[in-house]
């Protein structure tokens, strides 16, 4: 059974537990591009507090500055880089730190400028990616491309995520890196998202893109480095060696139970549920105690109201 | 166990059992470019003896003018548009003799034109495909393109296949279609290949770019017309009814164990394996019976050079 926070003294006991706030984004802090009550304030106390913050997001074409600029926009200033988890940093730290792929290998990206600027920062050397030459012949593919032809025989990692920008080279080159040696050169996912909603609707998302060569090479990824797959939260304990020492000191906070909620419980925290996102009170009280969060509340804003 | 064929007698028993012969091209007819020794003789053998030939293929960018243009250039002349059944052309055939969908409603082509044209001849208006609109901001991703806010409320049928000049826009629209009248608009692919052999290379395969969109739509295609599926066949003896009547008159002709015998076995026809492909010898003796070929045969030119 998860405990619903409605009174102060509830609001104050979850504030003591935990040092590490972990924080979905979007149904948590926004909705779209409107930030939801009290949020700044709670974020504000938890500071106050000394708690630890991270975002932990799924998003991955966007670098963690475009990430900062969206909290500034919306009236949270002051967030720091290191305090939002992407799924192209949390890339960058997995190939980096639990990969620990030599800084002589290159780096071949299925993806968009988000990745690519993640592992340059963690000083990899990427292919691919927004290589204006891959895009030279738009969507007509040339079977000898030089990309195709002449591949790098440093390439020691692949990486995949969502891209807008695709073609058939883009794919097959890939494909080529993902075959390389055996099909040993590791390769790793963002996220496994089956669609992306962009405008009302359902559009092509990072999961099947990354299926896209997955399925054409017989290989699955390595890791994915997106809620609710664990090669993220080993990112975030490998950043955050704190963390790792103790999780019971850390609560993830989201607004959906099979990809946030699953993630945290996955990775040994507790949860807490907002209900301004997808889910509801009566599905909540509707779980099957194994898949139940720690706490749920209205809101997140409500740690703020609740204790003022 | 399968009965080699080495002698005359063995040969004429088998030229006299079946009156329809289908056969796969790659690996039987031909090889690349270069046709295979005695295959002209041994079809000119067979249609003088009044069988019915029938060449069934799963390449599906092309239309059945191009094969019979190959036909013709490799050195065999007159073969029939009638004798060639490729995935393009049996899917325009499954389309309109198995799913029976209506002539005013359109099909949604992710595809190129083979697949467009045998749809054409067969009656259909299609949408997708090579319409250059597609295609027309290149690689780039417009979330506003017309193709993608107006949808056609007239398509009736999404067909997929292998094409190489993919872009966003139009895996995206063909998503949406897709998920149109909650998931029920037929969803028929031309095959299921995962790569496809170019220049010694091994690029993304038709299966794959159908996994695309099956995996971002959550829909599995409910035909596939390209061996070994079933559907293939069905739209075969949809077109040639003389073969439905008794299947044990079929003999299907094929280089390949796991597309071509599976087909040929699944349909009810007896199979003749030739070793001018991929299979040995060693591996068709090594068979659990269930999977054996009927026959097998060094060449399928053995036929005529045995009874000569």
């Amino acid at each position: 059974m998860s405990l619903k926070i409605t009174t102060p003294q509830q609001a104050r006991a979850l504030l003591a537990n935990y040092d590490y706030f972990l924080f979905d984004c979007d149904g948590v802090i926004w909705l779209g591009d409107h930030l939801l009550p009290s949020v700044a304030e709670t974020l504000a106390l938890l500071k106050k507090m000394g708690k630890a913050v991270i975002f932990v997001t799924n998003n991955l074409t966007k670098a963690r500055e475009d990430y900062l600029r969206k909290f500034e926009l919306l009236g949270i200033p002051g967030i720091q880089k290191s305090e939002v988890f992407g799924s192209s940093y949390a890339l960058a730290v997995y190939v980096d730190k639990i990969l620990r792929l030599p800084k002589d290998k290159k780096v071949w990206v299925l993806g968009e400028s988000g990745i690519e600027s993640e592992l340059h920062e963690m000083g990899y050397q990427t292919l691919g990616g927004t290589d204006p030459a891959l895009v030279e012949n738009g969507v007509a593919f040339d079977p000898n491309h030089r990309l195709l032809t002449d591949l790098d025989p440093a390439v020691g990692c692949v990486v995949a995520g969502l891209t807008t920008n695709i073609n058939y080279l883009k794919l097959s080159v890939t494909m080529q890196y993902l075959l390389k040696d055996g099909k040993l050169v590791p390769f790793v996912a963002t996220n496994i998202d089956l669609t992306f909603p962009l405008k009302g609707k359902l559009l092509i998302g990072a999961g099947s893109i990354v299926e896209t060569v997955s399925y054409a090479s017989g290989r699955s990824p390595d890791a994915i480095c997106g809620k609710p797959n664990q090669s993220m939260m080993q990112s975030i304990l490998a950043d955050r060696p704190g963390l790792k020492e103790n999780p019971k000191r850390g609560l993830m906070v989201g607004d959906r139970l099979n990809t946030d909620m699953k993630f945290g419980r996955d990775g040994g925290l507790d949860t807490l549920l907002v209900l301004t996102g997808i889910e509801t009170q009566d599905a909540v009280e509707k779980l099957d105690p194994a898949e139940a969060p720690t706490y749920f509340a209205e809101k997140l804003g409500d740690l703020f109201e609740l204790t003022r």
